[in-house]
């Protein structure tokens, strides 16, 4: 009995599961670590760097992204990647990004961050962009590392007029 | 040293920690569960039931909603019933749902669910109501229980018309 608990037990910790608690210091490395991408990602939207932005990001398929611009759905990297060009095609000079209100949880391989988020900067034609947006983006460890899976990345909608409400203040 | 180990082992065991794997099992059943969620969700939403609506939801302070309409966000379980009940208030007879491309990550304690999806009705003046709108929805395990602390719903904005995108087929 003492030996089968044991080889058991010898082969839990082979696995990596033995007396491994959910511990809340792999909870706080991962916080750290889903954080580091969002830094990274930051500083790469601000230059405008498409492959530094699209570093965050799962490769292939896994990705869905909802964004602040038709369609519904991105569907994969290279999709979102075109959108993220498209987009930085359009504006001259750096982006400013601000986060208020944001929230993170993490729980095994997964993460969810998300808050508000203010985009600041000039388009090509000389306007002045600057809207508070909603985003929601969700993490997963995918060999080792943290790739984002999914983003949803929005304002609301005006039922009475139609319109984008592009001008909220938190 | 076996008894030292087997002692820690049996710890372990008592703590539920030992010879536990991440199980397959764990993740499908809670797939199950959050589902179960929000099948129930879906059928409280098309009965306009406030009451079956909420119970899906984190009481107090621990949910933020980025709503399909303004403002910004919702802080709060009270804030986001009273959202609900002023929409519903504008809806003559049931509503009805149709999910479509729905993606569900689950890992320990948090599960992510997204996907399309199609809301339709009639509003009181008689006008029919049809869009598809993008959803993620944030679960966390509470006192046994998963409950939705964050709620993103929206529709595209046409930046060029000003306009949200409300009539977008998938």
């Amino acid at each position: 009995m003492r030996a089968e608990l044991l080889g058991l037990c010898a082969a839990g910790l082979l696995l990596g599961g033995c007396f491994k608690q959910p511990a809340q210091n792999d909870t706080a490395n991962s916080a750290k670590e889903v954080h580091q991408v969002l830094t990274d990602w930051q500083k790469a939207f601000e230059a405008k760097d498409v492959n530094g932005v699209m570093a965050m990001y799962a490769p292939g398929p896994a990705v869905t992204a909802y964004d602040l611009v038709p369609p519904l759905q991105y569907k994969g990297a290279d999709a979102y990647r075109k959108d993220y060009a498209d987009f930085f095609a359009q504006v001259d000079g750096p982006l400013h990004v601000d986060i208020r209100d944001e929230h993170l949880e993490v729980s095994g391989n997964l993460a969810v961050d998300y808050g508000l988020e203010r985009i600041s900067g000039k388009l090509k034609g000389g306007q002045p962009m600057d809207s508070w947006v909603r985003y929601t983006s969700v993490f997963k460890k995918i060999g080792g590392q943290w790739k984002d899976i999914h983003d949803h990345v929005s304002v609301p909608a005006d039922l009475g007029s139609g319109k984008a409400a592009l001008d909220l203040k938190p």
